[in-house]
């Protein structure tokens, strides 16, 4: 579609980028001795989309007349391609999926509404024709939110918000911006930035996501601690559900009952359209600086971030990795040439004889803004905080690099799959006070899943996104499966995956931080909520659609489906 | 019911405690001139309780047997003081009613479970014998949430939760406590702070309201730019429903769907009996401090707070009265003996002779709190803004005497009824950019209903709890009806009431920010929220209590009940 640009069909990101290893001479030694998989293996290639088998679109004339008078003709798309674009998110399942061509049920056709009343018409033809709607963003979700169930016999509506990308109004003097559900997050912030503005949300998904997304998933980005997440930063919206649009003002705090605004907030679909929304904005800071530290060992670098956390400073990220995270991110680093690469073999010489263990160091960035007096204030109860652990200041460089680089990870995935090796990710929250117990026991039990399997398996964590009462924890893990086949992996993946979700349950933690529920993270939501509080979600979302119409099948467990 | 205290059965507050004028020599001048009711009028007090006619409970044997083997004899109360003190909140209207005797619709029967079980079985005893339950915490309500409605033919059982009153953990590494819903916000505090915690938490009704109530009616308190409102400090929670928990855990943020906690937030009694919660809590803060300043006009009062909200300061409480707020204010000061009097008039002298209008003056007050660095320099970027707007510091002596009496303006409204006045507040929230337009159009909506009714009339207002999109304009009013009779000064009541809240709705603001929708507001839910908007909250009622058995007719406007 002219004007929406899409990522790769087969995997993260757009044509042309991709990961490679060559120019990081430490990450293959890394990777084969602590992942069991080899960087220089041969490859298989994705798939070139000829040998994809696509099928035959399913949709009568009378709803397709009806959608094309809706949208007009230059913007109903029935292609393979853009069918298959709009097919699956981009999590593992998704990506080993599509790599091996399965697509049991695809959209049927893809429309390309251009403002408000267009999403509407398309909402109130889809619903009308008993079709399944999905509405779609930049799909980069990795929770299972965007594919059509399987055995879906009705026709598959898929509805890409891509051309609503425009910013509308900036409330110069309130710090809002009224802007359309499709942008992407790069093209609005160049919109905001040209007058002088920023959102501030910067999940790792930014380039790929649009603020709708955000929106339907609870999205937080990693400068949070500041922002806040979505469910802050998002004050208003329309909505779009058949024959009405639900219209929320923006307001700063609001006394009006069960709150709608939080109904639609992670709602994936579920609720309606989402077609703009009032948002959060900020003026350009003055200064922005992400310093990185380091720390001996995890449980120091924990307890600091808490009191980071109840610190006076306040922060835009707060970010440590753990010890495997730490030695992976060292691996990746290019070859450093003259000074800067010696000042680090210096200062790690320095730091083992000071009795430090370098295998169990953690990185840790911290990003500031405001004007300099806030920003030397807060650098200052901090590095006191660093120091008072045990940490140390390794400066700006290492944090100008990671915030060059924070965006690129999701290409390594498909880098591995080349390779055969399955790497996906699980983040969750939890209160300070389990933090440390929700780390080992999710560790115990990713070993234990692949003990299981009879793999070597790696898993590494970073905590981000910290609040008064508890933070993020964000595992990795990756693995060489040792079969071949979609399924045969598949069932390994979720091994591992079931393994780490199920520990977070346990252990006090919620199903996801911020990626959403979905399908792939249904299975918990009970014992997350608890069953009957995942009753209010069916009453909600029953009474809304009794069709089942919108986006069947994501946020509740099968047998909780009506 | 022996270790439950309740407010007055027909004001405001506890026996023994009422207002006085007496001590104010200015008061009654400016109110005779300003409002026009004479504060020294012959008086009617409030009636005897043997004055009231009540009716009788209708309950059948076999409610009143359930209910008794599920609370236990001594917790099950039907006689005429205790369902009185049941059946109506604090709002203007209620205290109206009230005096007059007029009881159309009393609960049955007032049961006082002690334990989580005990509230289970009750719940499943009125669904299941399809009664009316009603939870009650400190009766404070405002907004009409806790009367049986007229014309209910059912069994209405009132379900006080004043047993369940204990802090039960606290989990220092994470700062949060878990705290049964019907403590009482002093009870509440003490039990907190003798463990050097506290929530923070000071509504106006703080010494008769609860913890249930506040995450009930989506409470805010006068802290709450430092410590959230009751949404952002309520982190978990446990809500009975017919045979069923709701059980929430604590958690920092999560990305599980359509938000179960945002449901329970506001449910006004609709999604059931909040039973405990987990809330964030913070460490009594090593300064506490309440300094006051002036400004020259309301506009410039207005800019400073909008200014302050966007400073790096983060003040705990932002506050400022408009001039006619200011001057109410100034004339119930006490009689100011020796230096402190003095002071106060020679700085007025000064002030004038500068060229300020006095009659346009505005007070405010900013809290500040934490350790001492951070308050001095917290009050330097204030007192940076402050001057900027041409305003001065007053110092810590007004601060201090606000502090102390805060929570006393309340006991006012009965003092005025007595003498045939009526006074009542309303309060909504807004963005910076509406905010003085809100104000004006309030004014003046208020103004021509008053004079509609030929009255004079009084408005005063301020501005409390700012965030970075916008505050909160509190405005109250009072006048002299001119009539007698309950229906005829009612009705005169509701004219100048629904004028403001439709100002509140017309001008882009919410019909509460901190009040709640009841039965007084729900008239606007469909204006505020959107039709469609309501059309989800509905779902979500009905779906969860198809019976209307949960406190029907609160929240929903009459003609969206089903």
């Amino acid at each position: 579609m002219r004007g929406v640009s899409h990522q790769k069909w087969w995997g993260w990101g757009v044509e042309g980028v991709a990961f490679s290893h060559h120019d990081k001479p430490n990450m293959a030694p890394f990777v084969r001795e602590r992942v069991g998989i080899d960087l220089d293996a041969p490859g298989s290639p994705p798939p070139t989309f000829e040998d994809i088998d696509v099928p035959e679109p399913r949709i009568g004339a009378d709803l397709s007349a009806t959608l094309t008078s809706a949208v007009g003709e230059d913007h109903l798309v029935t292609d393979d391609l853009d069918r298959v674009v709009h097919t699956y998110g981009k999590g593992l399942p998704d990506l080993v999926r599509i790599r091996a061509g399965d697509l049991p049920r695809i959209p049927d056709v893809v429309v390309y509404p251009g403002n408000e009343d267009e999403v509407r018409a398309v909402v109130d033809a889809a619903v009308e024709a008993d079709a399944v709607l999905i509405p779609f963003g930049g799909g980069s979700n990795i929770s299972g939110s965007l594919t059509p169930p399987a055995r879906e016999d009705r026709v598959v509506v898929s509805l890409d918000l891509g051309r609503l990308n425009r910013v509308l109004e900036i409330d110069e003097a309130s710090g809002l911006a009224r802007i359309q559900a499709g942008v992407l997050g790069p093209d609005m912030e160049e919109q905001l930035g040209a007058r002088g503005w920023t959102m501030g949300h910067q999940p790792d998904s930014f380039r790929h996501s649009t603020l709708g997304g955000w929106i339907a998933t609870r999205s937080s980005g990693m400068q949070s601690d500041k922002y806040g997440d979505i469910a802050d930063i998002a004050r208003g919206m329309r909505v779009v559900l058949p024959g009405k649009v639900v219209a929320l003002r923006p307001l700063p705090s609001t006394s009006t009952g069960p709150s709608v605004r939080e109904m639609i907030l992670g709602s994936e679909g579920r609720l309606g359209v989402i077609t703009e929304a009032w948002v959060a904005v900020h003026r350009l800071p003055e200064n922005r600086d992400i310093i990185a530290y380091l720390y001996p060992s995890w449980a120091s670098a924990i307890a600091a971030m808490q009191e980071i956390a109840g610190s006076d400073a306040a922060p835009t990220v707060t970010r440590v990795s753990d010890a495997n995270e730490t030695a992976f991110s060292f691996s990746t680093q290019k070859v450093k040439k003259g000074a800067s690469g010696k000042v680090q073999s210096v200062l790690f010489d320095v730091l083992e004889r000071r009795g430090w263990d370098m295998d169990a160091v953690c990185l840790s960035y911290v990003g500031y803004e405001g004007d300099s007096a806030k920003v030397r204030a807060e650098k200052a109860v901090v590095g006191k905080i660093v120091r008072k652990h045990g940490g140390i200041k390794l400066g700006r460089g290492p944090g100008a690099l990671y915030d060059q680089k924070k965006f690129d990870t999701p290409y390594i995935r498909d880098f591995l799959l080349d390779i055969g090796g399955l790497a996906d990710v699980s983040e969750t929250a939890a209160p300070w006070s389990r933090l440390m117990d929700l780390y080992f026991g999710t560790l115990r039990a990713a070993q234990e899943a692949f003990d299981s399997l009879g793999v070597q398996g790696f898993v590494m964590c970073h905590l981000s996104h910290s609040y008064h009462s508890g933070a993020c924890l964000y595992f990795t893990f990756a693995f060489a499966p040792g079969v071949d086949g979609t399924e045969e992996q598949l069932e390994r993946y979720w091994v591992v995956k079931k393994a780490i979700q199920q520990s977070f349950i346990d252990l006090g933690a919620t199903l996801s931080h911020h990626h959403g529920v979905g399908t792939d993270h249904a299975h918990w939501l009970e014992e997350d909520i608890s069953p009957a509080g995942t009753d209010l979600m069916v009453s909600l979302l029953r009474g809304v659609d009794p069709g089942r119409n919108l986006n069947p099948g994501t946020l509740l467990p099968a047998h909780r489906e009506w």
